[in-house]
């Protein structure tokens, strides 16, 4: 999308041919800095520190990062040893084993001279899907956004976390439907939730949204019920960092929480979702994703800009206050309206998601 | 209760037979400061900048406030002024009209000269019952404490923002029966919200629970959910602003999305009340309690103290970014388990709140 009158992706080959170029995610809201990934460390710690993350963007950056390990050493070990540590950068997201799976499996029958080319190749196709697919689930969600429109003036809409195109390569997948409908001149207000510990959607989400024009109100996460319960909310719609073949969905953590206030209120709540997200081997959410549990510091200590245009970081607790900091929790399928994928809109179930990937159906899990 | 080993309550007369001091809450966790109030402007002053919050302190320092005035004017225009002043501090706490209705029966009918002592005098009492009140909550509250520990070990509590001895004159209301079961040797660990955006958990309820040497970790308002779907909770107690006739439940913001996942979860959700916030008049709370709006800037600017150790405030939004502030919701009594009151332990219903308090029975609203 645009920044600054110029379309960026989060992810690109950069022009020297031997590294790959990213939006360094940790500074925005305040700063638009571009990085230089030249190693495979450097797509590591880029996921680890969350310079780049969103279930899709994790996993093309590690599809990259395993082009920068070929092109250093294009041997077995190298290809093993590299596929093992970036998939040890974060444990919630499937798509990052999804992509790292498809990039290993395209150059591992190859001799090791080809690899990095073919690596190189497939991170750019894991990327082109996913611009892809974003655009098509802008598209399926944008029907229902027409379908509120049609009732009445401005759609409110709620969104928690950033699963906008700064998640993603282009588009996003929550947010696709937004911008799509806002182009297409329908009446779009996001509210949009702060996301704490690491407040993607104050930093993120407010400052996509802003520099495409579309009005929208940054809220505490502790305000959505409230504002349901007084009918100020149309919808709401989340992205996912993994989904079940049941339909559940692990999503920042305080999902769930949402989930519950637009199900006591009645409020539509979907899912927007590219396959790749599909854990088709996990069926119990609550009970079979492993929850990333994060450096308490990112909760007791908040990184902003100061009066004098500095970033600074305060402590908000007591000294030697002991913190948790959870980062995903899961939604219960009977929780989710629908859930919007590249195919189209389904129910969340098996049965729902077997009609959308029928190819799926009768497949040991 | 203790601060540096010496007993504070949150607010006293001053020394000088002229002024009321009270602890300034808005330079914690990091600075113990207290500060003098010696005009009726300094006592709306620290209302309205939350100096002093939580609902029974509020109504303590508006008792005093009301002396003060009349302590530099005791006429009858005076006493009307300020009293329309100090209510129109604070929309939301019950609490406040109610200290500053008895404060103003007990002047009006005296000659001028009587009313400052008589004011002073209530304030004290209003003072001192709040002790006696939250003392009684806690007692009673034990006895939830004592069932759960008599079945497991270390009772796991959940609670938001402050209904600590920092919002009322000691003890406190949701923290009174885990000071009390602390002190009784029971195992009592207390999960804390952060609680955006204000952050009252994060920086009193953590500074509270920490000089008392009670077992606590601070978590981001979004975890609470995830930690009830894996059994990591056994009981959520919070305080009220105002409760209503038939047991709705108005307090902090967020409390409804805790009491939903409480409910979801089947964990206890009790709330700890002083008579004092039961509006009698009031049966819907969500239809009918006005619910403030603060001013945005208290989302998206935050205070805490930076590595030099200066206390530093810095924006976590990008420029002109729009945010709303809602202070409070209302969770209906259907999510309430139970309400503490200092007569004991009732439904949160009409029926059980006139159990507890029969002399309101066919009295109208």
């Amino acid at each position: 999308m645009k920044v600054q009158g110029k379309h960026y992706r989060t992810i690109w080959p950069g022009a020297d041919g031997a590294s790959v170029e990213i939006i360094d995610q940790t500074r925005l809201p305040h700063e638009f800095v571009t990085l230089r990934l030249c190693r495979v460390d450097d797509a590591v710690r880029a996921i680890q520190t969350m310079q780049v993350r969103g279930a899709p963007l994790i996993g093309a950056t590690a599809a990259y990062g395993l082009w920068l390990a070929l092109r250093a050493d294009p041997g077995d070990d190298t290809l093993a040893r590299a596929y093992q540590i970036l998939l040890a950068t974060r444990p919630t997201a499937i798509n990052l084993r999804w992509a790292l799976d498809r990039v290993r499996a395209r150059v591992r029958p190859l001799p090791p001279k080809e690899r990095a080319a073919a690596a190189f190749v497939e991170a750019g196709v894991i990327c082109d899907d996913d611009v892809a697919t974003c655009r098509a689930i802008g598209e399926h969600g944008l029907k229902i956004f027409q379908q509120i429109a049609s009732k009445k003036g401005t759609v409110e809409v709620l969104t928690h976390c950033n699963a906008g195109w700064l998640a993603c390569v282009d588009w996003g997948t929550a947010l696709a439907p937004i911008y799509m409908g806002h182009d297409a001149g329908l009446g779009v207000h996001v509210w949009v939730d702060e996301t704490r510990p690491r407040n993607q959607g104050a930093s993120l989400t407010a400052w996509e949204l802003g520099r495409h024009g579309i009005s929208h109100t940054v809220i505490a996460d502790n305000v959505g019920g409230h504002l349901m319960q007084h009918g100020r909310v149309d919808l709401c719609i989340v992205g996912t960092d993994r989904t079940t073949a049941r339909g559940d969905v692990c999503n920042k953590i305080g999902t769930y929480l949402k989930a519950l206030a637009a199900h006591d209120n009645r409020v539509p709540f979907y899912v927007a979702l590219p396959h790749s997200t599909i854990d088709w081997t996990v069926q119990d959410g609550v009970a079979e994703i492993p929850i990333e549990e994060r450096a308490g510091h990112e909760l007791t200590r908040i990184t902003g800009r100061d009066d004098d245009g500095g970033i600074t970081t305060v402590q908000i607790v007591p000294d030697g206050t002991p913190a948790a900091n959870f980062a995903f929790d899961v939604t219960p399928a009977r929780l989710v309206t629908g859930l919007i994928t590249e195919r189209g809109l389904c129910q969340a179930s098996e049965d729902g998601l077997l009609s959308l990937y029928p190819e799926r159906r009768g497949k040991a899990a």
